[in-house]
């Protein structure tokens, strides 16, 4: 089979460069493009990231002599790439007129910036739970006069770690009313350099600018219903979220406490429905979705982040500690991989889903 | 005037040893006495701590060469001091045995312990909030058939970020019906050698063995009333405590966030409330009392570890980010020292207490 | 192929719990039996270790209900397994006592313990540098007495990221005469609790007990002659060592400054040398052998802890920042995984050489 | 005594707010001009810093009004400070060109800048070690065409941890021929935002661009003879550096061997020196100057960065393990404060040198 050519925008940032290194091997994908901002723009892609290439994997040959494009520049991918893993980092109303004129030049788009995420017509994607918002894509196709092109987006990180473990709940007929949650999470979450280092030795910084916002807006949009064209959000469960950064490099971890909104759940039962827990991409054997979403650890003190990211190849979210809440129902501790599940990772989970359901070609 | 002479049980672990530093040069109390285990009984004090002395500060020149008597012999304190802080580290019933049989032999205890706090008539005191518990004394020292001794603890210090700002309020005529909360606690307040850098580097632990117990049921007693020579404990507000450890040497932090069981203040109002917060220590003018016992930081992501902990000498509560809470009422974030107002700074201010209220002497 | 049987002595430990993890799946050797201390003999293997279970990947399922075995029962390991893997942790005279008695009863051991390091017929292997040192099996054998088995160790883990670019450089020919290393050692290398976290937050602590003594001592019996029946060490090298303990989870980092007793090669030759060093393993084709033993980082500020120290599967030596020495003639950096390459995987690479050739059966 | 009217260079960078939370109730000086980049010229203190001010002290209030002049114009400061603290960061000719601005027009500069380090007739000052360099100040005014003014600046931080305990062995008449260092620095050197905490979190970084050339060649200059209106380097040591950065928020450490010129003292000969070391600070009583300058501590394993970098007010240098080297003739580790002996408090003692010398009216 012929891999499918993907581009990365944004490809010289610290989200970029996970897409690149995650990329790397993948049955279905090829990097074929790079693009940056015009100050990278016609740099070897090893030249561009040079000092700033900060994993552990070593960058891909293969890639290191890429001519790096100006991601502003929509014709120079044209030809070159089937559809754009978008990393893109400017203003938000740049990024929308930019991501919408890629879609216009028939070359779909998966985002991990958050500037769509409030376009109705445009699906925030967990593939575990709202595959059926890509339904979607075909009316907005229309509503913007794209004929391949598309847009889709993911949520923010610091919500991956409970959204699945509360979606599970409510599939199995436990419907959530109120969610209070405290977040502490990596400072990879921030790019780079990102956090300075003299906030996050013998510290906590208990404010992430935005943060608690996306937190308890963006659950409505992915709990919501596809109707004439558009999502309606679900706003039947109210939030609170408290988001704090810790000296952790990746792996956002949250503490929740919820209330069911009527029948509630015995202990041992939500443990089962977690563990039991399996959706479209597990169905569809997509390659990047784990083998078990919901991972339920029984030790005292788990999930903690340097034992549990790489849980499922960090796209699993781990779970622990619950038990009985003496204010709302239960309470549990979540934590997923925020540049794996999180950021990279689960935006090749959505194309993937996307080349499933026959969006990409 | 002459000092009162006061002896530290448990003198060679980490509290009895801040015991030491923060006593040096205090103006009513001198230490004149110094007891830990069997083991290190009979040593030079600086021997016994050779190798574990974990503070900044120098151990005093004075101290070094005072000879270990082994806690577990109350007649060797007898004569050597007027009362006792006690940090004792042992079985809770061998503590509470040990505590009794000193206030027995006419020497108080000013207590760090969990031994005795939920002893119905032994008053668990953070002396801003409930001083007049004190008044339990005289039929305390009845029912255990005591003259001058008595017992006193102080309760857990992942409490003390948020118990003050929540007693501001309750007083201001502000009851509160519901509270969850999160800590991200510091290292220190589980001792030396205590918590392995192996789960503190890159790392969270969301758990705290016996913590979240601890911090539910504590408030409780704390908010009581005297009644029949006991205290009969509040009940009116449920808390859901998650207590997380995190890579900070000192500082516990919590995130709040609470309901008003009637009339709800408003912001700037409540901020006022902390602001003009004084209590009894402050009307005392005792040594330790902070001059303001809650500073609201008004700063972005304040408080923080590093940069509040030492506010007001370690002994005041900083609090920030007071916001609306979607839902609950309010929301906010706690900051205490832990191993100073939440132990020994916290003892401290209690036997000054004491000794205001004429209970040392 | 049959796997051979292997025992691993101190199974519960840090170093034991490795051994297990990076056998799992091993192409020659499977673990068939394991023990430790009288006091978590008799109970399942899960048992023995729960809540001291350190590593990100889970415990494997098939011998999670092994039963530990008490290591000081010799007779209890005989026709469980073929050799062990000792990772013991009791008196050093205990150790080497019992290591033999393993032996005398057929069971070769390969040994992580520092008791047997100074006994001059024990080959103290690092495989790309010394394995001509196994032709003192005979002559070990016959002077105990034994018929098959054997006592080989390794070398401290501090000295892992230096020795091979040190050895590269004498075999090619450039003798060095002077060394001053200073290492920046990671706290696994302590094991579990190990290095209490309020000595690694926010702190360095520059010394480790032991470790410069060995550190200096072991090279010249690496790099000793085998002659008559014994170890002959090599004195032409002065080594004077700095052992600083930092807070990095996995990864030993040393600064090295040398002088070279006669020859002076280049620094773009050095680097030739150390690139294109292979030695017997890589020869030999070893299962856990690095393709490349030594990788050199031609980027400022490499190697670093967690970007390297799992290069070559964690048995590769990181170099970098080759150049002049003001003082003596060239300096360097090198890094290399402790607990992998520095422990249980620089033992089994020990047990496949020994395998090869043929000492193990 | 009218206090001395002092102005901050640089005033809103971490240096600018380390001078003056330092200088907050100094005896002798008082500062009355703040001035900064043009970007931040016109505002109020508190706002020019808003969100960036790093200490834990509060900004002393009777300055947060205080409007912040451009740095640039140095017309502004005339007539508002008698002279400045340069904490300027730019390129290195331009800094030059405005301290040189600054002194011709009567304002004596007291610089942390490295732009003048290498000005032939400008003393680089550590007060214990080169006081007598001020002799050069006639010199310079006399070459610049220069009143009133002059320019004084003061060496790296990466070698204040070792200079004082070398100088007083030299002093003693135990002069040293080669010296190898290999630092563990803290990350408040880099500034702020200064090092991402991603490169800080479970890691260390062996490279500090431009570290390791000025740790070598600064000694040079302070050790050397003022003669004919200059300073001569004396190049009698040579000095090999390996430069490190630790996570780790203030205190530099610094391990180091070094090789004696002729005589070689003892151990406890070297030990008594460095504790009866006193300089012209001590002296002169400066209010500044710690009554130890170099503190030997005897405790296995100190100096450490959070026990010992507060060790006389930050001004003294704490050093510990001395012994032999087995290459050198002796080893041991030094620490020094590096945001306080090494930068704003070394300034401020600088200052307080040229005030006791009649350099500063």
């Amino acid at each position: 089979m012929r891999k499918i050519s993907v581009g990365i925008l944004g490809a010289t940032g610290m989200v970029g460069q996970n897409y690149i290194s995650l990329l790397e091997g993948h049955p279905w994908f090829e990097v074929s493009y790079v693009a940056a901002s015009p100050r990278s723009a016609g740099q070897k892609y090893k030249d561009a990231v040079k000092g700033r290439w900060h994993l552990t994997a070593d960058m891909p040959a293969h890639l290191a002599d890429l001519v790096v494009g100006d991601a502003n520049d929509v014709s120079a991918a044209v030809g070159k790439c089937d559809f754009v893993f978008s990393a893109l980092e400017m203003a938000k109303d740049e990024i929308r007129a930019l991501e919408n004129a890629y879609a216009a030049a028939d070359i779909g788009v998966v985002s991990n910036a958050s500037a769509h995420r409030g376009t109705v017509n445009v699906p925030m994607l967990i593939t575990e739970i709202n595959p059926h918002h890509l339904d979607l894509i075909p009316a907005q196709r229309a509503a913007n006069g794209w004929k391949k092109g598309f847009v889709v987006v993911k949520p923010n990180c610091s919500i991956q770690s409970y959204m699945m473990p509360l979606f599970a709940l409510q599939r199995a007929g436990f419907p959530v009313s109120r969610l209070i949650v405290s977040t502490m999470q990596a400072v990879s979450g921030a790019g780079y350099p990102g956090v300075p280092s003299l906030d996050m030795i013998d510290n906590v910084v208990p404010y992430i600018g935005g943060e608690e916002e996306k937190s308890e807006s963006e659950p409505s949009k992915i709990f919501g219903r596809v109707e004439g064209g558009v999502i309606v959000n679900d706003t039947s469960i109210k939030i609170s979220a408290h988001c704090n950064r810790v000296p952790v490099s990746d792996g956002h971890t949250a503490c929740v406490s919820l209330e069911f909104a009527a029948k509630k759940p015995g202990i041992e039962e939500i443990i089962a429905i977690w563990e039991a827990f399996r959706s479209v991409p597990q169905e569809l054997g997509l390659p990047s979705a784990p083998e078990r979403p919901i991972i339920y650890r029984r030790e005292e003190g788990r999930p903690q982040p340097n034992k549990d990211r790489d849980a499922g190849h960090g796209m699993a979210v781990s779970v622990g500690r619950l038990r009985p809440c003496p204010v709302f129902d239960i309470r549990f501790v979540g934590l997923s991989h925020n540049t794996n599940r999180g950021a990279a990772g689960g935006g090749i989970l959505n194309a993937e889903l996307l080349k499933a359901r026959g969006c990409l070609g």
